[in-house]
């Protein structure tokens, strides 16, 4: 394991990395914080610089020295600890860990500090919802509430901004650490946050917050390395990613998990049956309780943050999707309904609920309530199966939730945009309002080799509609497994999505930036321009493609129009324009309005008698 | 100029290209029909053909030899002449076309097989529009009828479909001749096609029909040649674009704009009022009528089949956009804004629209009327100076119809989600349902170099409340001048966010692509997956990148799993379950369906008594 690629930490362009205090001195929220270039020429001033939410972590502060083969610093170290409500494991509790860590021919795997993992006391209940239930406000909570501030209660007043609509989310104008703690009281959020993945920046998943974005990474038994895989976590949070879940289904994947959580300043998820398959020599029908449960305590001691659990998919529903197109189509779905199906019984997942929330509880993991039976094409959007497998994961909601156990739930999948609503309705109605986690939806199957944007269409629709996070989908999907660029393309379109959904929602203070981006790009401020988009690179190289001197960054045209017929030009003067001028216009035009009824009268007039 | 491309033409892999006969023998509706292979294994079966709506033409006619120098055969030329009611003209009657002909040093840039140019006889009127009204049902009306049905009438009610939400659009379960004549008759669609541009392979344009696309083209002064631009032409049509827009401004574009025509087999639009730039030096206030009104005919006797028209930039609109953040964005109403304030006075074409009208009828030009207003950023939507324009628009349409001119309005632009139905619904209601086309719209300005992404989102929806034509963002929008792998991107998320669209509307037959393509998908039937889909070439290029080999497109797993953990493989064994296994399974789930329902309600009780 070589050092990161510098390509994938170098800081964004103009930016500062900034950190703000919180209520005690080991809060430092870091955002990014974009410094603007002056207005020049008539209309002169200054332009305030921006601020923006910020994932990438100490990737892309320039005064923190990385090295992979360390891991990040564990900057929720005090906190845990200072709750005195967990202690450190003299031993890991999973059998399969144990026989890892024994293992000296994996030795050059590993990652080299391995840390020692904590537990509740007692089976104690150390989660976040917990906490929050006892009225409690964490560190984890005050963190967020500034987070998601952005700072822009500092200047957001003075933007202009359109009213959204929100379909009943509620979105305060300023976050505050109590509002964080109700509405994860209220499990309408969840804060992925284990107490053995020390090394996250407190996140939420909400309605009530802003939209988050998931990427998936993951090597499969044909391809991919350990390397590759925290490349692309790193290179995901770059630009993006609020949770990245790990799907590796190849060797090593506990090696791999361990690589990528020590790297992560993000929530990692999982989905522990791909592992527990693997313990079976990927028979479905050997899967049992035990090996299930022992992959959840490894993995909980690893410090994954959300589980994918397939609870969901009992026996009654697998006859369900017989006369569907494409059958089942979620990996897990397919193992546990292959499972019920050879044993005849209902899926041991589901039976063993409550002890599953016996150990998410004591290292705070949080559900990710699995839909193993979403549809996998338009033909099987919105069937019995699905909102069958929905109404379950209602009922398991409810269950976590008296056990304090935070839970979100996972949705489609493939719907087209008339039954996109009615999914978000039933989910929020089924959940109650548990938040939402959807793959897409994909609108169509018509594109193979372009389902970021099949999906982003269905995203950003769910998203406004009161979806909480939205799993990336990349160009690849259906065809094979992401690279770099994939993994890119995919977070962009999905940003784009989630940010769609905050500024239809009316999210407070979510069109600043759009707002300063326009207005750099009316005043021709191409560096600003660039530097405020989601992807500086390529508005630069593509701006440079046809315009590559530099100079042709303080242009006041572009490639499109050329300099003559720039309308941005032109439209300048106007606003140069003097209340006189705009008086003798007005002058002008109740003249001309006098002539034109007439001329509108005789025309409707000829119009009515011919009929249309 | 070379001829055309071979990558450009090459016909799509396992596609014949079809010709459906009307009632005469010159009406050959071509068709993409689409082979496929047959369903192996235990659920083995035919799958017969489905078919496509195609924009590409002869261009991948394997029968049609191409050659760009000729330009294509005349398809329309026996139905004008048989109506008798044009002439041919001994002579152009523009000004500026004679110059331009008789200037011998253009000689090298000409396309040489210069057709004569037809005019309405004694200033008829000569519009599909006329005709309607008059009950003619033209052959460009059955035509249209025949491919817009895509032989689907023959196999869509084995196919299930899920019920749209129309907002008010009424597609019949089958198109007749008689349907497009009276939706044209209304002025609720258009058919463009200019008398003088008899290689068109009629379309329609309309809500209660295909969602339809518009591809821009066009050089500037700054760079790219007429070989590009008509190489982008055929490359757009390749990929899908409904009609083509030249967009050119730099030099030489009445010559340009001739080789485009002559070989395009979709309707071509443009907006005259850049040319007539070029020819006053660029100097917006010494445009006149006379220059304008030359340049219309000018275009008019080539063969463009739709003018954008600012008509409704009046000059009380101009100061309502003094407070926008980025103005004026449109170049023509930037154009018409700075014509207005120099001279002080109403718009030339807004005063003269009826002159126009004149002309457009004696050639059945088609208004696209100009939205010179749209909002150029999130902030400037949905405003004072947008909707005054429409309303303007509104008014115009009426006249336009007063002289059966077939018209439709032109709109944003950049609008965020919960503003796009306002926008769709005020058109609606103030232009008397005449056709819509946006541009987008974009729901959010942050993501320069991805605006066709942006803009996928906002076009889906906006299809789907009732826009018939969605003008096309390239990933260069706002950075430069797109290249011809920017025109595809382009391309090909518009032709998605127009299928989004249909199959929410619930047009009859439109889901059968998406269940023949997720159907092979299911069925591992690689190949047919990769050929239904919109890319053909980049769905296989993709699934190459991991698994290259030629037995890997008849392999049951692909790499994103690997072997073992395919989901769709262990659902294909569902499928096969019989009967009795099903009944096995429900007497299982209701002895176990007693248990799950003690323990719920113990669950229940607890979670009751908690409160949460």
């Amino acid at each position: 394991m070589s050092n990161v690629n510098e390509a994938f930490i170098k800081p964004f362009p103009n930016s500062n990395k900034i950190y703000v205090q919180g209520s005690r001195k080991d809060i430092q929220v870091s955002m990014r914080e974009i410094i603007l270039t002056d207005t020049i020429g008539e209309l002169a001033e200054k332009n305030a610089p921006i601020h923006v939410y910020d994932t990438s972590g100490v990737y892309t502060d320039p005064n923190v020295k990385i090295n992979l083969r360390k891991g990040l610093g564990n900057i929720r170290a005090t906190w845990i600890e200072q709750r005195n409500d967990t202690e450190i494991l003299t031993k890991l509790s999973s059998n399969f860990s144990n026989e890892r860590r024994e293992d000296a021919q994996l030795d050059v795997l590993r990652f080299e500090h391995l840390q020692v993992p904590r537990r509740a006391k007692n089976t104690k209940n150390v989660s976040q919802m917990r906490y929050a239930k006892q009225g409690i406000i964490t560190p984890e909570m005050e963190y967020i509430a500034i987070r998601e501030n952005c700072k822009w209660q500092e200047y957001k007043d003075q933007i202009g901004q359109h009213e959204g609509e929100s379909f009943g989310a509620n979105i305060p104008d300023v976050i505050t650490p109590g509002f964080v703690r109700d509405e994860v009281a209220r499990g309408r959020a969840v804060i992925p946050a284990n107490i053995n993945h020390p090394e996250t920046e407190p996140m939420i998943i909400g309605r009530n917050f802003m939209v988050k974005i998931n990427g998936n990474i993951g090597n499969s038994a044909l391809g991919s390395s350990i390397e590759q895989e925290v490349d692309k976590m790193v290179w995901g949070i770059r630009w993006g990613a609020d949770t990245i879940m790990d799907l590796s289904t190849g060797k090593n994947i506990h090696e791999t998990r361990e690589w990528i959580i020590r790297n992560s300043p993000v929530p990692i998820g999982t989905v522990p049956i791909y592992q527990a398959l693997e313990k079976v020599n990927g028979i479905a029908e050997d899967l049992t309780w035990e090996v299930f449960r022992d992959t959840l305590i490894e993995q909980a001691e690893q410090g994954v943050d959300y589980f994918t659990i397939h609870a969901g998919v009992r026996l009654q529903h697998v006859p369900l999707t017989i006369n569907r197109i494409t059958g089942i189509v979620s990996r897990g779905g397919s193992i546990m309904a292959k499972w019920c199906l050879a044993h005849h019984t209902e899926n041991f997942i589901y039976t063993h609920f409550e002890d599953i929330c016996e150990i998410m509880k004591q290292y705070d993991v949080t559900f990710s309530l699995g839909d193993g039976l979403r549809p996998g094409c338009i033909a099987d959007a919105n069937d019995a199966a699905q909102f069958g497998e929905l109404e379950t994961l209602g009922e398991l909601t409810k269950i976590a939730w008296k056990h304090d156990v935070q839970t979100f739930i996972e949705g489609p999948g493939h719907v087209p945009m008339q039954m996109i609503k009615n999914n978000m309705d039933k989910q929020l109605h089924e959940c109650s309002e548990a938040p939402f986690y959807t793959l897409g939806p994909l609108t169509t199957d018509i594109a193979p080799g372009y389902d970021h944007i099949t999906s982003a269409i269905g995203a950003a629709q769910i998203g406004w509609y009161g979806c909480a996070m939205l799993c990336y989908v990349t160009p690849k999907e259906h065809l094979g497994l992401p690279n770099q660029d994939d993994v890119k393309q995919g977070i962009i379109a999905y940003k784009i999505a989630a940010h769609a959904a905050d500024l239809a929602k009316g999210h407070p203070g979510a069109q600043i930036r759009d707002n300063a981006l326009s207005k750099a790009r009316f005043e021709f401020r191409w560096e600003d321009q660039f530097n405020l988009g989601l992807d500086p690179d390529t508005a630069r190289k593509y701006h440079d493609e046809t315009m590559p001197k530099q100079a042709a960054k303080t242009s006041h045209f572009c490639s499109m129009c050329g300099p003559k017929f720039c309308s941005m030009k032109i439209t300048q003067e106007i606003k140069t324009m003097d209340v006189e001028e705009i008086a003798k216009i007005n002058a002008i035009q109740v003249e001309m309005d006098k002539k034109s009824v007439e001329f509108l009268n005789n025309d409707s007039e000829i119009y009515m008698k011919k009929g249309a």
